[in-house]
């Protein structure tokens, strides 16, 4: 019985999402909450493995039930076996062909950048952080470099496990909110380090320190020895994932925190 | 050389403003940090004392310098040594008869509470939380009653100090913005948890187990014992005092984060 579960979590808690020895990743305390309803050992599959700090508004997973329990079980009952910055939105049974990685075809991250002269402390944790004001335009002008299909190795880390570095980047939006500026991207997959990556050479651009038209050189060599370094995970939230109609899902796409409007 | 100095916090890092023995205090870490630079022990006064796990987005101080410093030391240099869940936004020279606390003839606070059936995990520590749907126009039906110059003592904690219940609420105004519902408050001065239980009624309203009309009963009383129990600090944030404009301050009061529009 083939379920998907959507879950949001304070990246702050985890080191990642991905299992670890150690047992402090999202995934072993998922795991273990689910075991702790089925009474049996119960393995997860992911979006978006997100690193260590990263965020996530909507993490989806699926998972194969290996007894019958009632949907609150699997939200309200794992939700009481969850640390406390864990929590499971909605979980459902789906097609035995459902994966919550492969079937993706796009996933969505949106990086927060608190731009002030002091550091965070309210925000600490959630946001990055740049204190030379940052031209949001000149940013947009760069981030068109990158939108399309390109070979992505300038932005990708050493230890990235992806079988290519060519993906494709739907949309690059960047907003100013405030003190905040807000990236959102979208692409069918991403490499490691990739939006962090990113973000890094559009501040460059953004304080001035590097011409727009560069971050299309940069691309262009495909090298990442010639790039930024990486940015904080602090302001970095995986918001979910895309999945085909047909496995009529809940909304997997969910946006980080209205605070105000 | 009378200083004011406006500082934000986490508290949940804290165990409130007020100095403790433990030296845990948003107060201890400050006076420690203000006395590195100075190389003399200095005393700050805030404009609230905000329990443990109450945030600020603006936290008003006085001290007076023993020192004569450069105004950048006095933010950035205090900022290196605080903890990374607080920091100085600015600090400027002010009137020798300016008071943090005295001074200030308004003080606002705003709650902001996770209206939805699953528990916050990405927002734990930042939000109140309540699962049933919450009447928005039901509980502004409520508040209208506690907007004015009453005593308040149904909503003041045993271990209140202040000298006197009867406080004048300025304005209580509640709104939704998608799931999250938020409440803000603005007084000349608050009693000892006073937000916290105010927030706990009108909580009772909007999910149909008290009357609107009830609300003003219970002012009338001036009872705590007949009150709801007090909410979460989770969710509170204070923003903030209001103060004469011949002190030329910088703004004194700010509004919880704006993640998006």
């Amino acid at each position: 019985m083939r379920h998907a579960l959507c879950l949001e979590y304070d990246g702050r808690a985890f080191c990642g999402f991905q299992a670890q020895p150690s047992g402090c990743s999202v995934q072993d305390v998922l795991e273990r909450a689910l075991a702790a309803i089925a009474d049996a050992p119960v393995r997860v599959t992911g979006a978006g493995r997100t690193d260590a700090g990263v965020h996530a508004t909507s993490q989806i997973v699926h998972f194969d039930a290996p007894v019958e329990r009632p949907a609150t079980a699997w939200v309200r009952g794992v939700n009481a076996s969850l640390p406390s910055t864990a929590s499971v939105l909605w979980c459902v049974r789906v097609a035995a062909d459902f994966h919550a990685r492969f079937s993706a075809s796009a996933r969505q991250y949106t990086y927060l950048l608190q731009n002030r002269a002091e550091r965070p402390g309210l925000l600490h944790g959630r946001v990055g952080w740049h204190f030379v004001p940052l031209d949001v335009d000149a940013m947009r002008d760069a981030a068109r470099h990158l939108v399309g299909t390109h070979d992505f190795s300038s932005f990708r880390a050493a230890a990235c496990q992806a079988r290519s570095p060519v993906k494709t980047l739907r949309a690059l939006d960047i907003a100013r909110h405030g003190a905040l500026v807000r990236f959102d991207f979208n692409a069918d997959a991403f490499l490691q380090h990739m939006v962090r990556n990113i973000v890094g050479a559009l501040v460059e651009v953004g304080a001035g320190k590097r011409a727009a038209g560069s971050v299309a050189d940069l691309l262009a060599a495909a090298d990442r020895t010639r790039g930024p370094a990486t940015f904080a995970a602090d302001g970095l939230y995986f918001r979910g994932a895309e999945y085909d109609a047909r496995f009529a899902l809940p909304p997997t796409i969910r946006d980080v925190p209205a605070f105000v409007v």
